[in-house]
């Protein structure tokens, strides 16, 4: 509303920087304290995933790149669920109000929300004296009970993944002067592709209808390949083997493991991937390669669906099984 | 999953704790990080707010009441919209998975879920180095175009209140050593209630069906009765002018007033009331009144909405207008 009085400066900064992303309808351009999402008798999926600084970003990330990281590790989920984006509300819990971190968080955020085609619906704004926080839970559609959960996998059916595994625990690495950063030094071009794996997922939406149509399970990988694996599994009460040769690495991935530089562990148990996981039988796998093929989007085969309640076992090249110490991100 | 490996400490957790809370079959027990939402046509109400320790609640204040609070200033927000409770997604950021704190906390969380009908659909549990922080996004159900906003207020409507007003503000004040503590230092019981207004909001869902069915325009006060009235005015074009003497006030908060303890001010202004606060034709304040009786939660008529853009004006009992320094809180 033109004439609304700023109450606050928190009014303030909401209608500065988050009105223009509330284009939808059913936002009320952000003057009510509710959102409306409409529907037409589908189902509405329903995911939230929150990044704290510090933990899932580092202070001295680009606002811009913390931005789409909130947005799109939501937006990897639906992905996963099969489900279109629809819309999202946004927590957003902050030391001090500067417009040098809100304007560029702001319109990046406005960017991929648009681009991805999930407007901003509402929110909450909220100080903190600890660190930044933005919490964002989103919503999807989804013909009536077709969201694509993760019991569904059977034995004899494909395990695919997308895109590379690993690069964003190995960006994370270098920003922290890990081993790769020591082993990158002169390759720049490399750091700054693993780096920028770390700070902007490329969720997978345009694989979502594939996902639904040929899917019989499927997750994000957000906590480690191996981790996510165990408990589709365990959800599905199936159990895997997976060739370690075959999980899809990028190039500087593939050079640091070449050079023992890290361990093929790193990989497959290092978080923030937001690739899709999924299973399905062999006929629907081909044709879900063949989707991610026409969408620019690789889907690769790296193992199968088998009987029993064991843990996926991930065997290397001469069919021998590996001992991971750990399987995935843990907050605790 | 009875079977479902606990491969990591974060989803031993969620499992302890939550899995119980999550009775609706659209929950999937948790097992997925994905909920449905289902819908036969009608809206979907979203609603989000988060406390956050330290700025919401005390770092000192029971768990329990922390985790009721947290629910509560959400279902508030869907009574004021006239929806009906329909689940909850919870961000929990934690410092530390501590039982101590855990176990009241989702007991009493699982307590006020089951007694509002508002089932836990899923959320996300991440840790943080910082102040706790709870964030609920909250659903509810309306027919189709039902939702009351805020932009329906009109010239001649009264103004209403549930409850009383300013109790929550005074509990804070007890509970951080202000004038309220001094001055009740004898008198414990009205301490006690102040504090319970503070840490446990009543939030009045009993009455959404009847401010769907009579109200013109609503919204909950959570920052404080004159800065969410402008509001609401601003939303509607519309201005107001509000009888201070007739604002709804408990036994505790007049007998301050009378001793001069505090300033109207400190109750018009205060935050966290969590009461509804709604616009309406003579006829249909009277239904409303009347179903407020009926339901054991009074409903005051305060002022009346007038035609202009003036902020609305607080009359004291000789017709002279206050002067208010603050509306509202203000996170910024």
């Amino acid at each position: 509303m033109t004439n609304a009085p700023e109450t606050s400066a928190e009014d303030s900064l909401i209608a500065r920087y988050f009105k223009p992303l509330a284009t939808d309808p059913g936002a009320f351009a952000l003057v009510d304290d509710a959102a409306i999402l409409s529907s037409s008798g589908e189902d509405i999926v329903v995911t939230t995933d929150a990044v704290v600084e510090g933990v899932h970003y580092l202070a001295t990330d680009p606002p811009d790149t913390i931005a789409r990281k909130a947005l799109r590790v939501n937006l990897s989920d639906l992905a996963a669920k099969g489900a279109a984006p629809a819309g999202f509300v946004l927590t957003l819990a902050l030391r001090a109000k500067e417009d040098a971190w809100l304007r560029p968080f702001a319109d990046a955020l406005g960017e991929d929300a648009n681009s991805f085609g999930c407007p901003l619906l509402g929110g909450d704004t909220v100080s903190t004296p600890g660190p930044q926080m933005i919490s964002i839970t989103m919503f999807g559609r989804v013909p009536k009970g077709r969201m694509v959960g993760r019991t569904g996998a059977r034995p004899g059916d494909r395990i695919l993944v997308t895109g590379t595994i690993g690069d964003a625990a190995l960006g994370l690495d270098v920003l922290t002067g890990g081993a790769a950063a020591t082993v990158l030094a002169s390759d720049p071009a490399a750091r700054d592709a693993l780096v920028s794996r770390y700070r902007i997922p490329q969720p997978r939406n345009v694989l979502a209808q594939a996902v639904r149509e040929h899917a019989t399970a499927a997750m994000d990988v957000s906590d480690g390949l191996a981790g996510d694996l165990t408990k589709l599994c365990a959800a599905s009460g199936v159990s895997a083997t997976v060739d370690v040769a075959s999980v899809p690495r990028s190039a500087a991935a593939a050079g640091l493991i070449a050079r023992s530089a890290i361990r093929i562990e790193t990989l497959l148990a290092g978080g923030d991937d937001y690739e899709v996981l999924c299973t399905a039988p062999p006929a629907q796998s081909d044709a879900l390669i063949a989707a991610g093929r026409a969408a620019g989007v690789a889907v690769t085969a790296i193992g199968t669906i088998v009987p029993g309640l064991e843990r996926p076992r991930f065997l290397d090249g001469q069919g021998q099984e590996l001992t991971l110490k750990r399987l995935s991100y843990s907050h605790f």
